[in-house]
């Protein structure tokens, strides 16, 4: 993962469900994180979206989920290295297979809400992410200054940093979680992505500069404006992909 | 899979919930059909076993079922050819992952329940067996005389027929499923797996010699009695394994 | 439910994903149909359209469902009867305890898809039903000509015979199920379920008259266009609700 | 809920799967706790275990717990108070169900594993629980001096103290919850739950005479030597119950 990436979540649907409008967002997207069965998505879902990811030219992540559907993984749960290790491994192995199936490679791991952020703060979560990862040899999708960010360095596990296009930042560079996005203006976002990819630096919600790492930026397929913004972002990290 | 093998179907025991003893009869199997969490198992319960079945170093299999975990994939389900052949992938390509990360390759599919059942009477079922067998490149277990021997003869799919040591056989040489399986005696179903091996010959229930494919023998590890059923297999088939 | 009434399945949604525009449907209909959270619904969805109903005025009902949400409750499953009477008792009694929150009472039981379906051509699937419709003391909507009508008459089971607007009909007066429906007109629906309520017949796919028993009509709330057949019904029923 | 009662959790079976031997246990315990077919249960074991209680003359409970079956209940989960009440509201009715098909009522609700333990500390899991009971007329076996007591006090919910007899108890007179319970003999816990019953007391894992509050004592159905614990304990509060 060379340069700086783009990546999306998407086959976020499930059954008769949809969720985002993957299609149209992929042309402006390098990296498709692909839900795998737990949190959203299903057989049917997933090979349609590995289907359509190819078809584009786009490499395709797992993005493993809490084992919570009615929740969509946004609900944090009590797990252990070992539960955390044994989830990604047999979401990512699901996935693969579908990759396998359409000759094409895994290339990333990322995973999806909770559990995204339970690895931020958990030790023992990024230490079974980190397992799965290594045994399965991919790069993972994460967030500096973290959990994830040491134990992934010590380990020797490779990984990007993540930075939103869509979300705040405090005094120290970490994001803030929001349950409501607020809508982001297309420009807005693609001047804050230039700056952060050039200069390392975006404006806290305090106005201060911030130093953040920035090797993937996240754009979302499931908000009002997803495709403008996708579209802003894309157009102006051009000469960086 | 050359010679005659043993098969037995392992690792359906979920969270808390055991389910047959499978390492008591691990020594005397050849093939472990391992459950991959739909019917059942889950990701904790696929990794010990494929642990185990690598530490006793016989071959491991997929084992996928309908998505029905209260009917322990035993409830037969309408489901298209591409339903089936998804959830097949999903499943195998899951525990594929857990074999991966032991540095063991799956040997062969072989579906549970219903899904097994719709797939000796249904075409499209068969067929979606078929298309992620051919996907994986993984022979399956299957029945003589169905739907699937007859896809899977006409593509070219790998398979081997398997006979149950604990069943009766009809007229026509076809198995008898009952829902309560009446125990079987040790000595009783060693002869009877020797003869269908060394004859291709079995006594129907009424007493007529028919002609049966046999070239996996199923034992199973959740009965009583199960373990010298096993032995006694075994034992009968050591020179043909 | 004396005179004719007008039902919708509602309550289909799940988490966060949404399903249907209930309560833009609701001012045109008597009857909601409410998911269970078996093939769609959960309990936080459950409780939001028991609210919106109350609000409405209109009648509540339960709507349950075959066990598998990646269906939709669509793909037919082999129950037993015992199986039948459970899953209905289970479903309408969780429902029953967010009616009761509200101080509202139920009104009626539907069943969903591919359940619908069984209990129409498999009897233990229909006693099954009676069976729990007999417990709660709920009369059922179902169809004429079927398994359900036929058992239900026999056991003394109150149940009124749903009329589809937007389905064709056989010569025996049989609802003709499609994957895909095709759109219907509001006004040719309005004249549809006008003479039906009135007349007792409808038109075949072939032209010919055959009378129908409709006691209910079934309006849909997720298809394009259903808010204005929805409409147009109502107001074509008006005198007769 | 006069005097004391023994409660035990039962219907923990799911599918095939059994769990502990409820109605060997029953003869000894006043009131059941039935599991809702979230964390463990499905409809046809809450019916088979709503008959077994009812026919032994015993007390049918609610025994809700979170949404994870593969977890058993016992991993904690982020919820917020209308999650927990929905949930139990949901659960609760459906046992409902099958007591009301049995002509009893249900007598009382006990939140199962981590629920209970989130209910312990965290203010909103208590107010949703209390939500739900309020709404349901029941009253709820909790513990003293934690988010529970606080909340259902201050709202008027009845609510009766559980002791486990088979748990150590720190200095402040709060159970150590370890994952691996040490059996307990028979007659030490006889011993434990009379003391406990007669003066309000019991000795800390330190020898230190505490308080605690004990209007129910809990028995296990599942853990080896359970009978005879149970046996001991009903033997021992004869005159009490």
């Amino acid at each position: 993962m060379a340069g700086v990436t783009i990546n999306c979540d998407m086959g976020e649907g499930f059954g008769l469900y949809g969720f985002g409008d993957d299609e149209t967002v992929m042309p402006y997207v390098t990296h498709a994180n692909i839900a795998c069965g737990f949190h959203a998505g299903d057989p049917a879902v997933m090979r349609a979206t590995v289907r359509a990811a190819k078809r584009q030219g786009i490499a395709i992540g797992a993005h493993p989920g809490l084992p919570d559907r009615q929740g969509f993984g946004r609900r944090a749960m009590t797990l252990s290295r070992e539960e955390v290790s044994a989830l990604v491994l047999y979401q990512t192995g699901a996935l693969k297979g579908f990759a396998a199936a359409e000759g094409v490679l895994l290339s990333h791991i990322k995973p999806h809400g909770a559990l995204f952020g339970m690895a931020q703060r958990e030790e023992p979560v990024a230490e079974g992410i980190a397992d799965a990862a290594e045994t399965l040899g991919l790069p993972v999708i994460a967030f500096s200054d973290c959990a994830m960010s040491e134990v992934f360095t010590r380990r020797g596990i490779a990984f990007s940093c993540e930075f939103y296009a869509d979300l705040d930042y405090d005094d120290e560079g970490r994001q803030i979680i929001s349950r409501a996005h607020a809508a982001v203006a297309p420009e807005e976002a693609a001047a804050k992505v230039r700056r952060v990819v050039t200069e390392g630096l975006t404006a806290s919600v305090n106005g201060r500069d911030v130093a953040v790492s920035a090797q993937s930026i996240c754009v979302h397929s499931d908000t009002p404006g997803a495709l403008g913004v996708a579209r802003a972002v894309h157009e102006a990290l051009r000469d960086f992909l």
